[in-house]
């Protein structure tokens, strides 16, 4: 931690955080300019958490040297992690590919999804349960029945699967059906979902906030990985900005500054990031040019008759076309795919 | 709902349109330009939610004409709502001052706090007991036992008491505490919490998300209201942009907004929004000119030894001050205050 | 300047940056902690401009100490300036309206205008002779003819004219007919406008750029002070943000950050930064009650057929009243208007 | 365009706006809903550029129905546009690569990485002559000596040449020395220079601005080709954003974007998005995978003595080497390249 103090400070200042540094016996380095006196404290600065020393006489600003995330940082754990659900192996070498509906919504659909997504290349099925909607008004979904569809669509099929929980009661029937379990981006920082989903110890995959910064989404999967959970895979979905041409405008940079911050391995969501199916296969491609370990893809029998996300969704034609013209990205990219 | 169809669409596509519209039991009323064809939908359009129409062949995209929240529409309720907690009154021709420590540490820092801020003008108490962090390894709260100190304070001062709730659970724990419940930013659009909150009818102050729209911010309160719980204040407390001199944006052009859009009173929190303690007198003053119904500060008896926020809180001689300065515009605004 | 070293720097690493720091003449200050070496530059930092240090081996960031604005820093220039053009005074103490239409569109408009706006309060004249507008086919303005009618009606109302310019070509025009230059939120970092306008020494309204931090505003002043011309005048007019419910973001938390950060006076545009005309009172009012040295509001005698930006405009009426609803602001604010 | 009228509009609301429509010889349609009436403009709008119906009684909001950018919209020009500068052709089929510094610095400097780049596969030669920089006090380019190097090293390395310029007097220098003229993103919207570099007929890659929409990015390249200039070339660059991680958010979406929207070419630019070395390769690769038509690089003989920007520039080594990994993806892409 640094603290600059502000131009023209006293030596009384300046000797009073000096005093409070080493108070906590830590120790303190004094280095005097011409216009600005700067101190750099050495030792465990968790000791001075509440000193709230940024607001003592004199201090201009502190400035942080050390992530708050530890578990999480590739700093301390140089190596990449991979994440296993069930046969399923995320991280180096592999080409992960979750699809499936937005939301679930039929028996029928499900496992018409499951075994076309399965036959296409997919490893993972993915449908929405618990349907985390902005108006109160729209369909907010099928909740147990629908864990029951995916469930029963993954072992007819062989896929494993992955659901959004939106709430802890959520969590604790979920954890019952599907093999992974997803924090959605409305989620990142309900600490306590994250707390619970840390206690059970499944596999987990952690979608950024719409506004999150990259060092707040790895505080977020400490939260997780602190409870004793490291199975946490993260996800790209695309950040609020002013361009409204997509839904969303998809951070493809976040994924090389993850692979330089973290371990944990990246997938990318292009579906959600665009919400326009015709820019998901351009940015599929990009996404494991960029160095992700796999993607999140909407996909249905019927776009047009989806109950939520439609126009974003592929169709089983669209989807196996994808992977066909994925596979060349993959082996480029050194990654098992199918 | 208007469907704006693609330059050089064919009869069929059209047809098509307007088939799905009539069968629905709507009317279609065409709009055939030089360059574009126009489709305008009349009637109950929920009928349409499921259909998709913007990626039937030749639509362009569609253009909803109504907004989707009703309840909390000044549309359909033009007059302003005023919330009651207690004996204090939310709403128009009143200035409710929250004010108190961002959290709650220990029986006597509430209970002063509670003491000093009442004296200069406060009618409610806020403080933490359960903190959102972005980091695992910060304070979280002293949970059910700050409770019972803010239950103990604002009976002794005699204040209303307001505090966030992050949890199902501890909703259900605060109900039996304090008079109002506060929605945090962060948790702005976890809807199985707003909807569980709405099921009480307990007052409910709902803080706008960080990177949530005015439209967002409105359907996420109509979720409460929706359950049966009308007294709904709102919060403005900054959104995230690409400005780093304060700690969110402080958007003051949302009260006059909220104001054309909704019935529902609105309250100002300068302290979160800037996150620096010299920038909150200023801002008060013109939250109120803009039309506040409220504010809510941070004070602390002891800013430099805060658990949380120390740099954004008041001391009590602030505050006092800043309650002196608020009284003229108080007035200006028609608005009763201490 | 301080520089953070990576976590198992080699001694190789923090010997070669502190040899070419002392290279340049200056000093190196070491602070060894338990996982981070940091090392504070002490002395004149524009010697090692070019070096580059960020990419050396071992280093994991630059943190800069001092701001590298100086003429218009309130480190060095503690006491608030007042800009003065030609009787009227912007600065401590007055409250300046500069109100007109957005675009000039005959002399006749400009003319009445200005009478409208003398009479109820006004002491400056806005007008746009030179419009950027998005697309090439909208109204692009009168230009020099434009120019006459300001100067015209400034004279004939007895105010001082002030227009916005967006080409060198149009600044060496513009000096001759009005009072104070404009440089427009898109021209923000047009710098060589900006170097052009500093030589001029005529006073200067500069506009936040639509995504300028404040710290590159004052860079782009500095371009201008720079150049000799201290008589430089910050506007307010919002930011680009994902919110749409207004043309931009007003970011009035901006007028105590610039007060704290820079001696220069701060205008503040309600009209521009909402778009909508019933939103400019209540944001006026709250733009002085933060501190601001003035406004700038478009008025036009017909919104309605207003070539540009009619929406946002208000009416002789509307600000007539407004003026009248400012008046008690300006005395809580210490500020003599009218 | 249509007229969304208020709820409970009166018939004379109505059949004003229907007046003013049918005075300018259009045609209206009339949509009456239960809740709200809509009306359709049928005919050429533009008569109606000045009517600013969205402030005439009753009007709830106007909505846009055709884009007002013709000459570069995909919508009248199908077909995908190449652009030729002297024997290098931008556009379907070929991988375009401009390589070199960020500025020019000497003539060694660039002779040098000019034989480098060259040699690795780049057919042009960036450099910059004019530096918009945010401080007055950095360095500010060698102007037209810095032109005249790069004219030099572009007919010694066989390569075409691109050069940014800040202002209408640069541009008259530039076109005598470069194949290539590159506006800014700063100067996206300088209007007056855009409508110069328009009437020289030049190509120019147009930089998409910090804050720019691509709609009114397109609007920019409007301006150039409304002047008769049509090789207009699109680059991608990042845009601001809350997040800090990456100097700017590079937004690969805008790619297919683009191409959706308009015929003209796309590059993007990985350097000045990220600002970070690492971040080079694997956004590179993505962007090629995404659909772009080419890529801007920085490279430099010694990043770590750069005048500017020397962070985010590769090596001559780190360059070879990229391209060589980039070769690839540009036969997936089905491009020509090297």
């Amino acid at each position: 931690m640094i603290i600059i103090m502000k131009p023209g400070v006293t030596r009384g200042n300046v000797d009073h955080i000096v005093e409070m540094i080493e108070s906590k016996g830590l120790t303190a380095h004094l280095s005097q300019g011409s216009q600005v006196t700067i101190i750099g404290v050495v030792g465990d600065k968790t000791k001075l958490a509440h000193s709230n020393i940024e607001i003592a006489p004199g201090v201009d600003r502190i400035v942080p040297v050390t992530e708050s995330y530890k578990l999480t940082n590739k700093k301390f754990h140089p190596e990449d992690s991979t994440i296993t659900v069930g046969n399923v192996s995320i991280g180096p070498g592999t080409l992960t590919i979750m699809a499936g509906p937005c939301a679930v919504e039929s028996a029928d659909q499900v496992m018409e999804t499951a075994m076309a997504v399965k036959k296409a290349g997919a490893s993972m099925l993915r449908g929405g349960a618990y349907k985390p909607r902005t108006s109160p008004y729209s369909f907010q979904g099928l909740e147990e029945t629908g864990l029951q569809y995916m469930k029963d669509a993954g072992e007819a099929a062989d896929l494993r699967t992955i659901c959004e929980v939106t709430s802890i009661h959520a969590l604790e029937i979920a954890v019952k059906y599907v093999d992974m379990i997803q924090i959605g981006a409305r989620n990142m920082q309900n600490f306590e979902l994250l707390k619970e989903v840390g206690k059970t110890g499944i596999p987990v995959m952690l979608k950024r906030g719409l506004s999150a910064t990259v060092d707040e989404w790895l505080n977020a999967a400490e939260y997780i990985v602190a409870e004793g959970n490291a199975n946490v895979v993260l996800c790209e979905r695309g950040i609020r900005t002013f361009e409204k041409a997509t839904r969303n405008t998809l951070d493809l940079s976040a994924v090389p500054v993850l692979k330089a911050k973290t371990h944990l391995p990246v997938i990318v969501d292009p579906s959600h990031a665009t919400g326009v199916r015709a820019y998901v296969a351009p940015l599929s491609k990009a996404a494991i040019a960029a160095g992700a370990d796999g993607l999140m893809i909407e996909v249905h029998p019927c776009p047009e008759c989806a109950l939520s996300d439609g126009p974003q969704s592929l169709t089983f034609e669209d989807f196996e076309q994808l992977c066909d013209n994925l596979d060349p990205y993959a082996k480029l990219a050194g990654r098992m795919f199918r």
